[in-house]
């Protein structure tokens, strides 16, 4: 089991929630890259808690510490090691939790697995605060992707039953820089207002919603990737469904093109400017597993954070009779508008790790 | 780039579809597993073309010739290799494509990456056809989790806009086999005549259709997998996209938990005869990248077959212009159906692979 | 490139030397492995510096950190991360080392690999210094083997061309105990304080010497490892090679079994106890790739220590001309005998990753 | 367990000594590089038995037969798969020794790991046929490296006590050619005539000897590798170390290292032709894991045959008691003049591998 992805830049993310520290170490960076720190954290505020009634009033202080793998704010070449520290350690609202495993959570399989010994205070090694350490990866990797042209973005394409629009066919580093700057990252802010009155109202019914964050690449060569077991999609794919709460992922038209038909999903070749371009992108920029040079688009699924304050069945694990449980606290009613930039940061991440390789199969 | 999946169990397919073999090796195997060739071959044939209207004409001979690893039908510990030969190795069909890339397939980005290198007959090392190793490799694995009560078997739940039923909360091993036993997969026949009917429709508008599998697993211990990158969803995802014509996948209810609500999505807790249950099974068997050990249940995005014999826009690439292309011979008018083994084989492999490092993260 | 070596236990070294913090993450450590932190402390002070005359005055403080991965001082499944924070970072006595590559140093290397983004201050990524963290992973390695009989102990073999005698047929946890507790670790005391006379000669004569570290491990389960290129031997020798200094690795006579017989160097088969042993050990406990139960052991050839105080021919990078280098500050005069503990730590990590993958090739 | 190597270049083996056939897959081959056949047969003849008095009688048919990875005679970027049909598959000579492991074999570990299922027949999966696949992949890699400037060269160091010469500072390519043609791999003819004496001595006494083979390979870059476990000499001991019989592996001086001083050992940098050299090699051309432009140089030690014809001690496995063992058939008396061309085999192809990473740290 493993907490790394990556070939050529190996990203490892350690830390529990109540630890002393979670953290990330980037193995295989290229040297002579600056690091904006002021962007970095600008980049990590985005998924930061606690700035609205939407998500949970827990505060965090994610302004990472460089261990190493920077001299004088650029990569040396050595692993780049941050972490962030936990100011707040306690646990002593999770005691009930040990015997009596929140449905939707990965109590009862952590305790399968680890037993006694499986930390399953604030989810452990499960928990969405791993995603802080993922962002920090992928802002670093998202300002060299910047240097040589090619951007990531994302937004939330839905809240439940509302819908945001679509990245238009081609998505530009401008659209996708406004979109990042906003409080609620969507393109329509009229069906961002509706995600967020949805959301709260999921909070005052002690309920939870889920969501779809769509991402884009732009800029990015064709050639990247290859063909069965180590495409990008299957990169991407490997990677993505380590961000908590994802349960699918789809490139392009996607469960959509399986409702299709050759003609209509078939995207035409065409010659603009001189470059082979397609007039459509249903294939979300890959065939083949290599990228056409067209955006890279997918979307995933984020289930409804499974924190709710209702009361649910579950059992006790001491007796093995049935229980209740109620959860208390504060917890986000919707995860999806918050994972905006982890989608991002482990897109970027894999595509900087991608084009580290280069995209030619010859040499 | 790499053509292989795997941890303790690397499977590792090689061959173009018109080179003088196809084949696999599994290196990892545990020793001492008897292979009932019999049995494989039956296997083999529920994804071997030509059986009817719906798929291709072309005959494959898809017998395994066992190169190593096997001892008088025994596994021995050595990797295994097997081969399929190709008997019809003649290219003549795929001249104009070298020029001319299909919209949908991976020619162009095969011309890109390896330039006059490649080889795009066929599709080269992106065809259909290396879905016959991987079958090979799938149903060795198959009858090894058999042996330890691990059932694997999946449907065709849609064709075009056509749904066949999903499988219930617990599907039997007995259904699973009655559903592979079937020369149309699917879990109701009268879904399955829509379906074929789509199909042929497909075929005489030249046209082609996408659809969905589900596939499911039964028997699996809870435990298996980890958080993070290394999660079960993480090796199938990784896995399951190289079966070429995927873009998407999905676990449990997948995208439809992004429309869901907490309370509606969570999965309670209960006590079944003396062991933990989930009286639903939105999770689709895992929790935290770890199986609850309920059924893993999965849900595959194919495309439409992308070579349809209506003209369609595509570029020359010598002389950087626009051109016709219209796609002779017989094609499939859909892939899903045929994938249903394959789907199967993918998700067989890398759960005999996430079984061979045990289920407990202690020692 | 990649800071990191394992399977199923993957560990993970970051840190510069003149950097915040070095440290250690493991990855798939089992859960529930008590760390006794004494025992751990007195195992990283076998390596510290600045205890004798031998080694360099520089003080270090090596108290680790332990940031995640522990609960009450018990493993919890989550990756284990522990840092050693630098508390002497400043680098003035460097500078000079920018332009003039130290003979027998990875400066040159650095500076053509990463130009001019190169931490060489103090070696870098390079640094002896990072064999602290190395230690923090094998002193837990070695507490969770101990526990199950298993016991990894080593000697300083030779200094020079002092030698002292080698681990006798079946050393026991005692003895590889009575060496751990020597400040000299010897088998035999004389030739020890011989060994340590050539190294104060050396120092005084501004020069260094290198040595061998033999390494044993008892109560090894006979079956670990396999053929090929993922052996015990390959697995080992892929992770020694990453101590600083080591130039060679040999395993039973190694070099010796070259300039031997057949009938000399097998081992011939014996029961002993209702098991079966060889009377001899020339194989050092491994034949094909797996281990036989008999003691592992192995050398390792560290070279002298590259800093030495005698003027030194070196050219100047940036005026490409000759320059000579005279190399300030006191420096180690040999490496070999701190790098004792650091052999066994190293051997004990991947000896508990091969454990943890099970001895036997069914399942 | 693993029969692969490589990271963009993985190399997988696989057959046993009896199966129908052993082959290789290499993956990540870049595309467009002919194969010139010819060379490749000349190539694989070197390490073939049956030559002389000096080795085995039995006949070996190794043309290789490629499945897969050329497209008339060019590399096309899909997987290589190449086999050699074993025409000799009968076991008869092998009856006895399922239950009396031969010294110095795998059959005993083979037995522990697999039990019953493992192929004792003829070394099962440990076999040195198996070097036969390594050689037709090493021989692609060496036709690759040449055409870029790199190529890897190899002699019998020593059988037993006698000695060839060692390769001096900057062996040439014709050097490296001169002695590939020659029957007998040695630099000195004289050498060469004394070891084949001692091998016939040791053939006629029933025995057998070890020896030496001492690797070079000119024309690399420097800047290849990286520290710690990542580096040239980590990645080329783990590859190494899978050809039977290896015990130890040294760079540079190696051993001799660790008996000299730092002044004698650290080599000077001089500036020669506007190039940063060292005007000794004592490095075998790697500082801190990464190349340095000089040449690469390593030492294998492989141990004596361990199949002799006098008696020797083993036991019955299934009565666990004493037995006398009495090896029929012929063997060869020193495998380490056949595993010259094998050590340049996996030489080349872990340096292909690397240079397809390249040598810079930035991008």
């Amino acid at each position: 089991m493993s907490s790394e992805f990556g070939h050529l830049l190996k990203v490892s993310v350690f830390g529990q929630s109540h630890g002393k520290a979670i953290g990330v170490v980037m193995d295989g960076l290229p040297a002579g890259e600056a690091v904006d720190l002021a962007q970095l954290n600008a980049f990590l505020d985005r998924r930061r808690p606690g700035k609205s009634a939407l998500s949970t009033a827990r505060r965090e202080a994610d302004a990472p510490l460089f261990l190493s793998g920077l001299e004088n704010g650029v990569t040396c070449g050595a692993p780049l090691c941050a972490i962030i520290e936990n100011s707040d350690q306690h646990s002593s609202d999770y005691r009930e939790l040990a015997d009596k495993p929140r449905p939707g959570h990965a109590d009862f399989t952590a305790w399968v697995k680890w037993g006694g010994s499986a930390d399953m205070r604030g989810g452990g090694h499960f928990s969405g605060r791993l995603t802080a350490p993922l962002c920090i990866a992928g802002g670093i990797a998202k300002q060299i992707l910047a240097r040589r042209g090619v951007f990531v973005g994302a937004h939330l394409a839905s809240v439940g039953t509302e819908e945001d629009a679509a990245f238009p066919l081609h998505p530009t580093a401008e659209l996708l820089d406004a979109v990042a700057a906003k409080a609620f990252p969507v393109l329509e802010d009229e069906a961002g207002a509706r995600m967020q009155q949805a959301i709260l109202a999921a909070r005052q019914a002690g309920d939870s919603l889920g969501g779809v964050v769509e991402c884009a690449a732009v800029g990015l060569p064709s050639g990247l990737g290859g063909p069965m077991f180590d495409g990008v999609e299957n990169r991407l794919a490997a990677a993505l469904f380590g961000i908590p709460a994802v349960k699918g992922v789809e490139f392009g038209a996607g469960f959509a093109a399986a409702r299709s038909t050759g003609s209509a999903n078939n995207d035409p070749f065409a010659v603009r400017d001189g470059a082979i371009v397609t007039t459509s992108n249903h294939a979300g920029g890959i065939l083949g597993g290599i990228t056409t040079g067209m955006p890279l688009t997918l979307r995933l699924a984020f289930k409804p954070t499974p924190s709710i304050s209702k009361p649910q069945q579950t059992v006790s694990l001491s007796r093995m009779e049935p229980a209740e449980l109620v959860i208390r606290g504060r917890h986000d009613p919707c995860i999806a508008h918050r994972a905006v930039p982890v989608v991002e940061a482990v897109t970027a991440t894999v595509l900087l790790d991608l084009l580290l390789e280069g995209n030619h199969g010859n040499f």
